[in-house]
């Protein structure tokens, strides 16, 4: 149900709330509308007028400043005004629904929100509620989803790799609270991934993990045996409850990621990591900053990709358009 | 006294501190004004250009995320670039003087400033300090004034109801603690309304109300009678010391409106309420999202009558040239 | 080593950290383009294209609502984007390394950073790891550096006195812990202020004080005598161990700033303070709003000065260019 409340009826993208219900080839022409704007990030003026004079907001329930940096930096390069809204305990206390801060909202004729917040299906709420013409983008919603982050490293590995279609795929780390590692497996099985494994501790793997059609590893050995791709997720301490891991030291031992582990891998294996990273808990800093690494082009990329999925569900997908200087 | 501060020797309003000392000129010039601007919200580019290269510092010494947020939009609707400062304990703790604070900004060029403070006659001291360039617009200051909300209100109505001259309006909650409720009563008497009341429990009216030119009502059935406007106040429990409500259940038993007590007011009376409610408290949500609730065209109102003070206080006051986009 | 950092290969500015390693010339050439933005922020449109597409954030791991301000107000004339991050407790709680915050704002294609930091050093650990297209300005770090307070106070020196040949100028109070004052000191000095006091109780001054080329006196009336220049400083209450002050009254008559004190230096001398002042304390209200006091002007010229070196690390050097309106 919740898949297709992203489309209108004339199946085009209005909001972007899940990897769920979505085409090979709407996926696609994200990409290549990310593509013409990975130019625009490189010039003098970095600014295109696709969202000029539109106002977006980033309503977020839960603070994250990396997060909103890297929308408020992508709607902005899109010309658009961009309102910041923290919207905690505050308007909590001042006894207002969800839905009517965001009815209030778009009564301003604000065009997209960006929403974040920690419990699952708070974007789809506001979804299934808004009028035609406001849009929404899933900025990370619980455990649940972070969409923006799984095509923005499916673009990153096709940017390094050239395609999806012989990848073997390793996912390591806390898979079990883990809102990339949902989005990411489902985005890859889309694009035609052959084999994605998820590498992790017992009590750090989902129930049943391979009903998402993975394959699970206990042993990083085992695990990044001729992998082509080696995606590491951050350890989530705030957010494990109890001792799900034995010590931090220990964690960094066996799954931490360290020159000698990387070697298990393929010698042009790329490591990615959504960030914020802990250094020295689930990568060691050699292979971070190594050759191997592209986390940094994952951030880069990231804008490019959230610029992109903006203009797309606000109708602008002409990336000719998009491409001409503001 | 206070009244003239806000016109120039010309008679030209200069700042928007009060209902107090305003024309009806002056308000229906900035319902022409406004009007012109509801157009611009409902355009594909939502801005014009006339605040283009104004700084406008949103001067908030109480946090309220809600109005500062209606603000920052209409400001960046007419083009103008807003600094948000929320001046709270910090500085405070630094010991600098609320007028070293404006001084030290104005100092910085700027043009306007939307000043919220919980003190009344804040926004008066300010304005009795700055410098003939620099403008200032109250954006509610303790349990005085809310002036650009009393606007609002009345073009709301006028937009509803066609004018004024035969209303009969009905202000209903929290009387004693709202500044909304006293802007509201000033406005509507400037513009000619016959007949204003007010519905409280007698422990939320002010004494001698009357002396405003409002009759006043204990019981919702008397005071809804034949009424064309209802206007609900939200209920300040933040606000209010001790135990000025039985409780809460009781309170809505008596004063919440309720499609029942609705029935009371003409079958086309119009619903209002300055937001954000309390569902179940002051209103229940049948009336809220009903069709005599105006409650959200008050919100998109809000940001062209805000658009349209601030444009005639910094002196933009053609409303051709406002309509032209950026 | 560090005062190199600034430089590029071409010897052209390309972060803004300390005055230390500035030649006469390179500060000239910042006075030269800042006299052409103080005609900027009196026109009617007070922005210029120079940063038009350039993202400036504000990376502030200490909060400073009024250096930030300053900042984003002159990015914003500049036509730049800016983002505004404080960067708290929060990400050190997600333990992610200063540096690779910065190296993700990097990735993002930003071009400025706005650094300011509670340690020494911070700015110069983050210049020396930024790729060439990246610029850092140092915007107060520790009790060390506070280059861009410096350059507007000599710019406002230069604009009430015409020159620095043959000036007295004494700065006054907090000595020891203000990173306001060693900025100032160095920069009078390669400008050719033949004389340079310092005025402080002992407890306030640095040892070995007069290393810096300055002359130290425990007595106002001393150090007061004949001076054109009066720079008072913040008592940093705040920032103080222990007991250095016997009583804040005491500090205020031996050494608060009164029309009584003032009439030691010369008639026509200026007083100066960096903000925000202590009323009271380490300045009298009928000096600080006297005719010899030049505060706000320092603060009017603070913005066209950090418009200046914004321009010129980003390599925007033709102040022709910047003074078309944008």
């Amino acid at each position: 149900m919740t898949g297709n409340l992203q489309f209108d009826a004339q199946g085009r993208l209005r909001h972007f709330l899940t990897i769920d219900g979505l085409s090979r080839e709407t996926i696609l022409e994200i990409f290549t509308i990310a593509e013409s704007f990975i130019s625009v990030g490189e010039r003098e003026i970095k600014k295109v007028p696709l969202a000029r004079g539109k106002t977006v907001v980033n309503l977020f329930f839960e603070s994250s400043t990396r997060t909103r940096t890297t929308f408020e930096i992508a709607a902005k390069r899109l010309s658009a005004d961009v309102i910041n809204l923290n919207v905690g305990a505050s308007s909590a206390a001042k006894g207002e629904t969800l839905l009517d801060t965001v009815r209030n909202l778009e009564a301003m004729h604000t065009d997209l929100f960006v929403v974040r917040h920690n419990q699952a299906g708070a974007a789809y709420l506001i979804a299934a509620h808004v009028p035609p013409h406001v849009h929404i983008i899933n900025a990370g919603d619980g455990a649940h989803a972070h969409p923006t982050q799984a095509v923005l490293d499916a673009f990153t590995i096709r940017r390094h790799k050239g395609g999806f279609e012989n990848l073997k795929v390793a996912i390591v780390g806390d898979i079990l609270y883990s809102r990339v590692a949902r989005s990411l497996i489902r985005v890859l099985d889309i694009l035609g991934v052959p084999e994605v494994r998820v590498i992790a501790p017992r009590t750090l793997l989902p129930t049943a993990v391979e009903t998402l059609g993975v394959r699970s590893y206990t042993d990083m050995g085992e695990g990044l045996d001729d992998a082509d791709v080696i995606v590491m997720l951050r350890l989530q301490r705030e957010r494990m409850r109890g001792a799900l891991i034995p010590s931090e030291q220990e964690y960094f031992n066996l799954y931490g990621l360290t020159p000698g582990k990387l070697e298990c891998a393929k010698p042009d294996a790329i490591v990615m990591h959504p960030g914020p990273m802990n250094r020295g808990l689930e990568i060691d800093s050699a292979v971070a900053d190594g050759p191997q690494s592209v986390i940094l082009p994952q951030v880069t990329n990231g804008i490019a990709v959230r610029m992109a999925i903006m203009a797309l569900v606000l109708g602008g997908r002409e990336p000719a358009e998009g491409g001409r200087p503001a």
